[in-house]
């Protein structure tokens, strides 16, 4: 770790092993584990030229890999072997889990959390509380290898609570409306109408999440959010 | 590496650069990677304080994250960058491939091999000699972020010698019968079988294992677990 | 790192944590990250008995790790967290990217570009130019577990410029065709024609890529394959 990041960090808990590039900015309270790089320079550029900002109270654990240019909020938190390369925007209460990947110009927000082993390509967006379970690949590309690719590349978006569910594939461009649910294994080819349910490949509305029951509780589980009940649920 | 993991692992091979947490028993002959953590303790609780237990005999491959708590058999190996949180069993002879990820609570019998990729979230079973292929996705929770997950959680259990073919996702709580084949790529929405090959999204019955022929042999490749032959095959 | 390694690439890179076994030839001007380990040793292999050669112009991010016995060429890159197994052989300009997977025994040949999360298994031939999306799954067993494995593996092929969609699946021995198209999530249970486009689980050609449209040019984003136009597209 280099001293002038030691100078910046210093109410944080860094293990030794740490590689903290300069122009690290890492917030109170955090914690940073074995083997991590925070800083890393994108290509092009020099080690220190871009500010890296983390709020406070982040948990990076080990093997996380933090390429310079990323402004996260307070509270993040990466999985082990987590990986965000560069000029993305995370909120609030953002957490990347093991082995993922965020790539560059991605826009997260508050209360988003991203699962295992996920991927989220450049030009993406997570909004406000969206949840991407483990293995989710999101797409951005229509035609790999296209010589126009930068014209015509991209993101998918992620509304308000939308949830994708585990190794689902999202095609280009599509739009997951507030709250729906993406089932596992899904293969999205279009845009997903707010608080539809989606399944198989390619994904087709099977139910609205208001007809959903939870096990446990005899109740909908998303009766929180879509008002119909709302006794203090989280 | 710790003092007192010196003490405990004296006939291990350990990578100068692994990161071994105190209360970690390795077993005799056992090869530690570079890179590697053993012993991370989980949310609350203090290095060292809970135990970790692992068999003589290991192969615990680079950037190998093992959390504090973890009970291994003998003949352990894990592949590169395998995670396994903590509050797991695993019995012997049982390999964790690399990048593949075990949450915690996940109960692992003798002679299971988890291929590369994988992801097997908390309260799963893996039974005897069950097989999990490359990038496969156990699931637990039918309704992401649904406020009674802590309830309703179920994981999905493999039966002795059921085989997961690359990619599948299994949905939360499905049973895999014994000896029962899941193809690439299936979506398994419901149990399968004992001895069924299921296939597609969502995953369907398209054959049983005594119908299948290995195309070097001529033979069924599961000859011996059918008892139709036993000439001797492991 | 080794000292006969400093001496062997005195014009590369090496972070100062990297880890180099003997007889690693590092081509000049090759950049090598941290926590890298480049020449392990495959099982039986003593530290430096097998050869590992790597052209000129190299990019190895950190956390990567090379097996002995690789033959890379000019202008390779990898991305966060690869791993590449023993005895491939690659051409010039290849990538592989962050947590893909390449077994051993793999040809790849020029300007193949490998995405993120991916896994490419022993056997599997990836011809001049093919592209592989993130978390695509090739395989190669036809029936895992079964005894005669060592005799009917057979791995994939990617004829010159196929692509393979992200979270797409292969099947043992599938041909897929020069400049096919597979789509994102597609499960391939069969040969894919040349020029075809397929979707689906199990996936069916839908189109050919004469019929394909960027939405940014209004062409045909194949256009130079097709040699249907030839306006310095590269």
């Amino acid at each position: 770790m280099t001293t002038s990041t030691a100078a910046r960090a210093e109410h944080a808990e860094i293990a030794p092993t740490a590689r903290i590039h300069p122009n690290v900015v890492l917030g109170e309270g955090s914690v940073v584990g074995d083997f991590v790089i925070i800083g890393e320079p994108p290509r092009g550029a020099k080690p220190g030229e871009l500010e890296t900002r983390i709020g406070p109270g982040a948990v990076i654990r080990s093997h996380t890999v933090i390429y310079a240019g990323n402004v996260i909020g307070s509270g993040f938190q990466s999985g082990h072997g987590a990986l965000l390369r560069e000029s993305n925007s995370l909120g609030d209460s953002v957490s990347v889990g093991s082995h993922s990947i965020i790539e560059h110009h991605v826009r997260i927000e508050d209360k988003v959390r991203i699962h295992s082993q996920a991927f989220v390509p450049e030009f993406s967006t997570l909004k406000r509380g969206s949840w991407v379970g483990p293995g989710v690949r999101i797409t951005n590309a229509p035609h790999p290898l296209c010589p126009d690719v930068k014209d015509c590349i991209v993101g998918a978006t992620l509304e308000p609570g939308a949830k994708i569910g585990a190794n689902a594939t999202l095609l280009p461009g599509v739009v997951v409306g507030e709250n729906a649910l993406v089932g596992a294994g899904a293969v999205v080819t279009r845009d997903v109408p707010a608080g539809a349910v989606v399944a198989g490949n390619p994904a087709r509305v099977v139910k609205h999440i208001q007809d959903l029951v939870c096990s446990a509780s005899g109740l909908n589980p998303y009766r929180a959010i879509l008002g119909e009940m709302s006794e203090g649920d989280e």
